[in-house]
């Protein structure tokens, strides 16, 4: 997918909400527990119900490895779904892989050749050679973690360098590498003032961010400073949407949640 | 595993030799791709001729998730063929994950319970709640990336901060982490003059070493400042091994060439 794609997307849905599918089996509806692959299943109903609202759907890897290859099959469903159904939707592996350069580009076909997903996240402490192999991919885009919205997260990402804080310097660096304009970001949430510091330095590259609902971010903070001209945000949203409801009618449930979030998203892009 | 039986295990083989299960389909020799599962039997063939003389596996799992589900079946089936016919060998799954707490736990169950892996390799840059959910884990170990061998490893991990330098600090912190005393670290060998300083900050932990061979690091440079009173060095070699031969005799090739590895850190351990 080009950018121009997820953007054209974005207006035409007036939505930049992004839907994470952290599939854990203890918390799904039970009725679904019966099925051959209720994790798929789940998917496929949560995707059904709210293709409308979103542009994109990130899968967290974790979820499914933790479940060995039915865990990687569901997933590998869940995306040929996408693809097939929905071939406008930007899809997103929440997989913050990195490595060396012949392991990353290893990963890299993983995520967009074997999976063909649109995109991938990746984590930056091994530096320069640990992202570019994923770069190197045509209309496929590398979200790396810049500032995430955990507890520990200012741990080192807080640490001031010798050149600025470490986040800061991350995003700058980054901004050195060959194809950065096939790179996007990971800026939690709960974090919206440091949003302005971080516009400053990327103005234009898409930011994912995780944080609204469950972690506590407030979705009008984090576009008072993150908007773009070309909208330039993806909003996450997991647990709040998809585990919402818990009975037969989850999807529907999840659908009223999404359209909750999609229409304070049209308010906001109205009202700029 | 217990840090005691590994301890036991590189003193009764006279090595500390860990063998990189990197395979890639391009690089293994080629009347094996006739078979159901190349990767597996090439893995297997290469365990049976130099577990006498090695005492971690590593598979990396960028090299297995590349080939989807039949990659994720060659690891389950490797990791299996490990724990059932060597218990006593110390099995590493180089995933280098981390994300936030519920999401890292995820993880650590698909390495430690599913896969049942000793250890896996992790990402630090997300902080305290991204590792310790591995942690958590009894008798499993946690191997965090410090300072790597690769050419972009120094982009971030050697920026001097308000406190020490990234890679340094990094290190002090785990140590403030709970149950670190299961902690491990990979430190690259091609920096063999920076682990008198690592050794400094972390005397007792085991240092996993990549780039031992191919990537250009001298076992003896490593030695002199990384050995401590139980050894504490796992030095990893992949493609130096794996690939030395290419024809029917690849296994026998491989296992001449740990030997070489092994008769050098035998000389090591006896000349201490």
């Amino acid at each position: 997918m080009t950018r121009l794609e997820l953007v054209e997307q974005i207006k035409q849905k007036q939505s930049f909400l992004c839907i994470g599918l952290d599939v854990d089996l203890t918390k799904i509806p039970t009725h679904l527990l019966e099925l051959e692959d209720p994790i798929f299943e789940f998917n496929k109903q949560i995707i059904d119900a709210t293709h409308q609202l979103a542009v994109a759907y990130k899968p967290n890897t974790a979820f499914y490895e933790a479940y060995g290859l039915k865990g990687w099959k569901s997933l590998e469903k869940t995306i040929d779904y996408l693809n097939e159904n929905y071939p406008e939707i930007f899809t997103i592996a929440d997989a913050k892989r990195g490595d060396i350069g012949n392991t990353s580009t290893m990963y890299a076909k993983a995520f967009f050749e074997d999976l063909d997903f649109d995109s991938v996240t990746v984590a930056p402490y091994m530096g320069s050679d640990s992202v570019e192999p994923f770069l190197a991919f045509n209309n496929k885009f590398t979200i790396m973690l810049a500032l995430t919205s955990n507890k520990g997260g200012l741990d080192f990402q807080g640490l001031e360098t010798e050149k600025d804080t470490l986040y800061k310097e991350v995003l700058k660096t980054s901004l050195t590498w060959k194809n950065n304009e096939q790179l996007m970001f990971v800026v939690g949430a709960t974090k919206a003032e440091y949003f302005k510091g971080i516009r400053d330095i990327v103005p234009n590259h898409f930011l994912l961010v995780p944080g609204v609902g469950a972690q506590g971010g407030n979705l009008h903070d984090v576009c008072k400073y993150g908007l773009n001209d070309d909208v330039g945000l993806l909003i996450n949203s997991s647990r709040g949407i998809i585990y919402a409801g818990n009975d037969e009618n989850f999807a529907t449930t999840a659908k009223e949640k999404a359209l909750e979030l999609q229409q304070e998203m049209k308010e906001i892009l109205e009202s700029k």
